[in-house]
């Protein structure tokens, strides 16, 4: 990728006055004046700044202090300097506050190969930037917003709109991501000891908060290849669960897409039923091939979508949405008030921008992954030869199938080692998936390696079919951040 | 008070190179710098700007372009052109935007004379300012903060060890309000059909949250001075409730303060038991006279304590806290999961920056409080002589008694006016309250005189002792906003 350069004269106009801008020594005062262009966002990020000679001639000052603002930049965080592409502009990285923030955090050696996510893209500050501004307007309101902000619905809405489903702002009602969005509809529509439906394998937390809620979870398991079609609609007859919880779109942690036909009996099943489908759309935007021609999304009284801005833009970001009937999000609205109050208008603001338009952040964010995945499949193969796993259709991880039912075992080995593990039996209930592992493929290539070395370490040869011949491709690792 | 002015060579050297920095007309430029300035607090907020005529000699220009400047900003809400004081900084209000924001939404006509909130004041934007300009260095890190990040929990640390409580931030854990964290502890700590203790009356979104989670609820009176030592403690002994929820500190909606020997009785009477105290500390703050010689709080292995931005702020800023002991902390973690995951950092940032220096912003919201509470405790007493309302020692409103029970029917009158009104029976269980309306001191003078005229006219002369003389006061109301 070229890197965008900036001239000294277009710097030069956008800096404006920046020497009357601050008291103090005319070094810090660049410096003061570059670091506000790049925290608006009226500098891009990773944009190559003028050498120090051609800027200093242009703003009439002396080479050293040009030097001097870039060194205090640079400490900062602000710039970062490389060997060929020179001083790029950046942002404050958690390495240099020294907390402990990184997904692999340096100074314990910890990796944390249990979680799947990903670092915020540049778009994100830019969004809250915006979303900033647009603030004040909300300041003379009580700032309670049960519902959700309008900005935020109608962004929301605009993005089913685009997939072919009618949608006002309505039929959306803002949560604190998806988890949340599922404690709520728990909550209001289901009683303790009512049954829902999962897929099994599912994501951990909602098996979690399905249990917190005094419900049974009722499992259907998913087959290599994807839903049974059968063994749904039978538990849809023979259970009548109150509610089920499907990951359609990428499926977590498998990467499975549902087939439109067994979307299609699904709701039908459900139609006159008193089942309440709840599809999880976290995943939706994250496809690692070309873009999918996801089915047209149907509607139906009892269809409910549950959104999120974590996977697809930031953890940090910490909102999502319920996409349902009005006569529902009516429901919901009301028992909100017994779990919380609503969510932060800034977040529901910035949120919007990146429904709206996200600066290419989704593209950027489905590239690196695409190049992590097939990364991760290409040393899982040479280390765990005997491993199973496949590229998914998208997503944030694989779902890689051990020879033996080993998993909590290999998992526990590998946490001693400063290697955390989700072990199979995670996703599922009963003491299922002992054969198998996620895998995220969100962490820069260097770790996966790490990762996968202290995988392939404990996991000994003797329970692998072939000779760990990891060692020789450790050595050209790429690093994908 | 004093209007700050800015001087036309100061605001020439805070603007840089304006006519720069944007395309377009040098009217546009203008604007664009000075809101600017205003939006990232370098111009802070009604700050009388320089006439249009120095201005336009300071800068160079014609006057007619800083005039035009002038009106684009007025037109955007960021100055406020005021007959004696001249233009001001400020920032849009929601009745520039057309959004049905304000708590008296002027289209509809309606008064919410239900909710007990405040708009925020100007500190909240500048918090969140400088939140943005911190917030970058969490970017690479992946923004789940199940317990809190760092800075926001050291900052509530330090406001409880300003109180003389030690607490170290393994004591704070992040909500999305104080309404959020008693859900979470309820979720923790209690199973359905436990016994919960609460004030009564009590702060209805509690009692609403107590029985979502299937508990009883366990309503100990108040007496019109206070708690009655003897029934709450015959309540502990007898009842063995699994959690008491008491609002010590300026009780909603009454307004009063326990005291340090019941909190004292209260600590030794839970201490080996397996009750857990909450304190809900939302309204500990708002106190109407001189600051309170709050009792020292005491620290227990089984008091908890919860805390909230939104009253003592901003509503919108929708973050607040459990402190609590680690062990407790641990376990709430834990269980967080099945509800969410986590608070936005950005929140968390800008709450922090507000905890360790709020600029005067609690000090005007309590001179602004202790204006509107007088002034509508004068309008009451006038209007409706009968009722009984006392000025309560901290808080947003008035506890108002009637003569005769018709709290219910009269609130629904009212609201076939446009007046919502929260009647006694929404802050007990069982039908109390009935001789009770709760009135808050929040919205300007002349909303709260169209809301208690609108009252006096419902409560017919028939139900009151004197005549209804409310019109002669209603001319010389003040606008409190």
């Amino acid at each position: 990728m070229a890197t965008r350069i900036i001239s000294a004269s277009s710097l030069l106009r956008r800096l404006g006055s920046w020497r009357q801008a601050t008291v103090g020594p005319a070094y810090q005062a660049l410096a003061v004046g570059l670091r506000l262009l790049i925290l608006d966002g009226r500098l891009p990020l990773a944009v190559r700044l003028p050498g120090e000679r051609s800027l200093a001639k242009a703003l009439g000052i002396s080479r050293t202090t040009v030097s001097a603002a870039f060194a205090q930049l640079e400490n900062d965080g602000f710039v970062q300097k490389h060997e060929r592409s020179g001083a790029l502009t950046a942002l404050p990285s958690a390495s240099s506050r020294g907390g402990a923030l990184l997904t692999h955090d340096r100074e314990s050696g910890v990796i944390d190969f249990a979680t799947a996510t990903m670092p915020a893209g540049p778009q994100v500050h830019a969004a809250y930037a915006k979303a900033l501004a647009a603030l004040p307007a909300y300041f003379p309101g009580h700032g309670y917003e049960p519902l959700g902000c309008r900005e935020f619905r109608e962004a929301v809405a605009e993005r089913y709109r685009r997939e072919g489903l009618a949608t006002s702002c309505n039929h959306v009602m803002a949560t604190h991501g998806a988890q949340n969005g599922l404690a709520l509809l728990l909550r209001t529509f289901v009683r303790p000891l009512d049954r829902v439906l999962i897929d099994h394998p599912t994501y951990p937390n909602a098996i979690d908060a399905i249990l917190a809620a005094g419900c049974r979870p009722l499992p259907v398991p998913l087959t290599p290849s994807g839903w049974d079609d059968e063994a749904i609609m039978a538990a849809m007859r023979g259970e009548a669960p109150r509610l089920a919880y499907i990951i359609a779109d990428h499926h977590n942690p498998t990467g499975l897409v549902m087939q439109a036909t067994t979307r299609q009996r699904l709701t039908t099943q459900a139609t006159g039923s008193d089942t309440i489908i709840v599809y999880d759309e976290t995943m939706r935007d994250l496809w690692l091939g070309n873009e999918p021609g996801f089915p047209k999304p149907q509607d139906a009284h009892h269809i409910v979508r549950l959104g999120s801005m974590s996977k697809s833009f930031w953890g940090g970001l910490r909102i999502g949405w319920i996409r349902a009937h009005p006569d529902l999000i009516k429901k919901l609205v009301e028992a909100r008030a017994s779990l919380d109050l609503g969510v932060p208008i800034l977040e529901q603001l910035a949120a919007a921008e990146l429904l709206l338009d996200d600066g290419g952040a989704l593209d950027a964010r489905r590239t690196l992954l695409r190049g992590r995945c097939d990364y991760l499949l290409g040393i899982v193969r040479d280390a765990l030869p005997s491993w199973r796993a496949h590229r998914p259709e998208g997503g944030l991880s694989l779902w890689a199938e051990l020879p033996r039912p080993i998993a909590t075992g290999l998992g526990d080995k590998c946490g001693e080692l400063g290697l955390h593990l989700a072990a199979g039996p995670r996703f599922g209930i009963g003491g299922a998936f002992e054969r198998f592992i996620r895998l995220p493929f969100t962490l820069p290539g260097k770790e996966m390696a790490r990762a996968v070395s202290i995988l392939a370490n404990v996991y000994r040869p003797d329970h692998s079919t072939g000779r760990p011949n990891y060692r020789n491709r450790s050595r050209d690792v790429a690093d994908f951040y």
